[in-house]
């Protein structure tokens, strides 16, 4: 089974490509779709969508996994986040993939062991899980972090709630 | 020149198309998509990205225009449309189209001839302008208004904020 894992932001949108095999976790590959802040909203989610699409279409993932949203911070910024978080979704779904939803706490649960894991040691673990693995930077880590908490938690996860 | 008006939100988008020619107005359709809320998120955004596609290869506008949003609703509101809106933004933006976005006050002045115009009044005026056009409900009848908008200001408004 191979595994995207996606944490959208508009700037910066992480990812992350893992394959499981029975209990075998293996790094296919990660990177991070950055859009010009001086381009407009609309060039720049038609940037996100492209970049996305080619990433499916180069690892052809079996299904993808994103992170929950926290929704407490400035509304501006969560509707920045909702428009690219949208467009990473629809790029997943329209390949036809199904979509999983994790919590951040349990995905640091899954990679770390404890909910309460700070960036430092998840980032450790990759090294650890995901051997040789050379990670593109801190969004393409989180979004490799959801896809191995997918790959623990895939059959005791709801897919993505209505 | 053909415009599309569109008001997003996840459960039913308004879509409005409308051609000027010089000071005349006309109408050419109008919308709405619906999604299934027993269906996935990412489900209802491929189906919403399916159908505005679909609605823009039909009438092949020459640009879009969507309506500001409010964001001090609550957060979870705020995100499901941001999502939506992503969507929406991204199918005009890849069809090529050119994106503008007007205030609320900005779409109601340039309809109705005051700010503070209420939905009545800006369904009323819609059957002045576009006479004999049988709008498909609320949501598209705010798309039209936001076309209409967009017929007289084009020109006179930036394009949508970077």
């Amino acid at each position: 089974m191979i595994i995207i894992g996606l944490d959208p932001s508009l700037s910066c949108t992480g990812w992350g490509v893992v394959a499981k095999s029975g209990n075998r976790l293996t790094h296919i590959a990660n990177g991070q779709v950055k859009t010009d802040a001086r381009a407009t909203l609309p060039e720049r989610l038609v940037t996100l969508d492209r970049e996305l699409t080619d990433v499916i279409l180069r690892h052809r993932p079996d299904c993808g996994a994103v992170e929950e949203v926290f929704v407490n911070k400035n509304p501006q910024s969560t509707l920045k986040l909702g428009q690219a978080r949208g467009v990473c979704l629809l790029a997943l779904a329209r390949a036809g993939l199904p979509v999983s939803e994790y919590a951040t706490r349990l995905v640091k649960k899954a990679v770390v062991g404890t909910g309460g894991a700070d960036k430092a040691q998840v980032q450790a673990m990759l090294g650890v899980l995901l051997p040789g693995a050379k990670v593109a930077g801190a969004d393409a880590a989180d979004a490799l972090a959801v896809a191995i908490a997918h790959a623990h938690l895939a059959g005791t996860s709801a897919l993505l709630a209505r």
